[in-house]
């Protein structure tokens, strides 16, 4: 048979997914160590990348864009919907480039906590955009204990406030209004301008590094692996319905406008359908 | 009869409080503009302000805090819950002066339109904050044809940015992670730390007085008088019940924390006790 198994096509995706092979050795190391944590601690839960390799990696006609996508699966019986990864590669016509990389995890209807999401946006040599956040499913304003579990109890303003004293850090506003809804209360969304390669990199090792790694490990022990009970159909419904939502419109937002404009639109519509799959279900 | 009629009680109270007595020019015109606007273009909708004389001013036993409440229900048949003026001063024990000013509207289940807030906070002669918003009544991550209306169409996020590319006007983040949750996407939440007083004073007249200005036009524009349907008796229950919630934290987080140590546990009481009628029907 020349059809490659489930593993094959996840463990080669994976590796090529996790060489982040056009960012800088402190962000492509932040980008393995979570990947890994991840993985580490769910990895009993989650089902291989079955993507097809034309969708875990892809690139447009001249070899100016690449791409890199890692979408796994969660069991049945786990409260992980999907963990996908992914980066962007493309070189922009004024010489530089742009990267993207990115980290998010979607729980299920069985458990109302929080999502993860991490993405970090190289625009140039100098600067970087990071948006860190545990996104929230449930309207804060009206339920308050939510709101005390996951983001007071959890002290993750103590983590945005540390990124926040960095000089170079400045609040990074989203042009989507659709995301600055999405994001919670102590969401991190900052640019950092630096004035020196060097020091940029330094401000991802002394604290994008350590800070994302934090949000990570709450995530994990406070979200991902605490049993919450969603017993009621209301509540389930109430999940599915928002969820799908905001699923559907962080797709729309991220990906609809983008992909077809540097990958061209055949690709752009293989990798949507792909992608497609798991956020409308 | 000794007992002052409505009317002796609403312009007695109206003067004391349109005096902004401890504010700046500046920030005084801004603050009459605004409550003289809606009171024009409310004013048909809107009763007499019926708070006992010692609810609509009231100080501490040593004269060093002073504050001023207007607050007027909307006619039953008006779409306005009530409007709320009010000013606090307080001598500080290093000498300088806190003065707060705020004008919000809320409005009841006939509409689900955002309301309206305005909160100056100057806490030095060179430094104000500013929270100025249009607060959404329902999720918008769930509801995105409301964020298109009030807060895309609407043009808010144009004000926002006018103020932030003012040198000394810096984000500003509520300690309270409610407040947070409670503000638009558009809000303009902002610290401004002026190097002179003169500087201060003319970010006020320059930019806070117009921007403000425009964002309670937008309001009155296109959410105080513009019908909206809310027929649907879930719709009126949920609304009803999240402005409830809202109005019972911001109570909490505003007065309830501040007014006993500023006022002494008496004037709070009483305080907090005619202001609950407002804020829990």
């Amino acid at each position: 048979s020349t059809a490659p198994s489930h593993m094959d096509l996840h463990n080669q995706g994976r590796s090529k997914f996790m060489e982040f092979p056009y960012v800088s050795a402190p962000h492509k190391k932040l980008m393995v160590d979570l990947v890994s944590t991840v993985e580490n601690r769910l990895d009993s839960q989650l089902f291989p990348c079955t993507l097809p390799h034309d969708v875990q990696s892809y690139h447009n006609q001249n070899g100016t864009s690449h791409a890199s996508l890692h979408i796994r699966s969660g069991h049945k019986s786990s409260p992980i919907d999907f963990v996908l990864g992914s980066w962007i590669h493309c070189e922009l016509p004024t010489g530089g480039a742009l990267n993207i990389t990115s980290l998010s995890t979607y729980l299920n209807s069985s458990t109302d906590a929080p999502n993860f999401l991490i993405e970090i946006i190289r625009n140039s040599p100098t600067s970087l955009i990071v948006i860190l956040d545990l996104p929230p499913r449930k309207d804060l304003v009206l339920i308050p204990d939510y709101l005390k579990t996951f983001y007071e109890d959890t002290k993750l303003e103590a983590q945005r406030q540390l990124l926040e004293k960095v000089p170079e850090v400045k609040p990074y506003f989203s042009s989507s209004l659709y995301i600055r809804s999405v994001v919670s209360p102590t969401a991190i969304m900052v640019r950092i301008e630096a004035e020196a390669v060097e020091r940029l990199e330094e401000i991802i090792e002394d604290y994008v590094d350590p800070i994302s790694k934090e949000v990570l490990r709450i995530w994990l022990e406070q979200c991902a692996c605490v049993k919450r009970e969603v017993n009621d159909e209301a509540e389930k419904n109430y999940l599915q319905k928002r969820d799908k939502f905001v699923k559907t419109k962080t797709i729309e937002i991220d990906l609809a406008s983008s992909l077809p404009r540097l990958f061209g639109p055949e690709t752009a519509d293989r990798v949507m359908a792909a992608v497609k799959k798991y956020f409308s279900s």
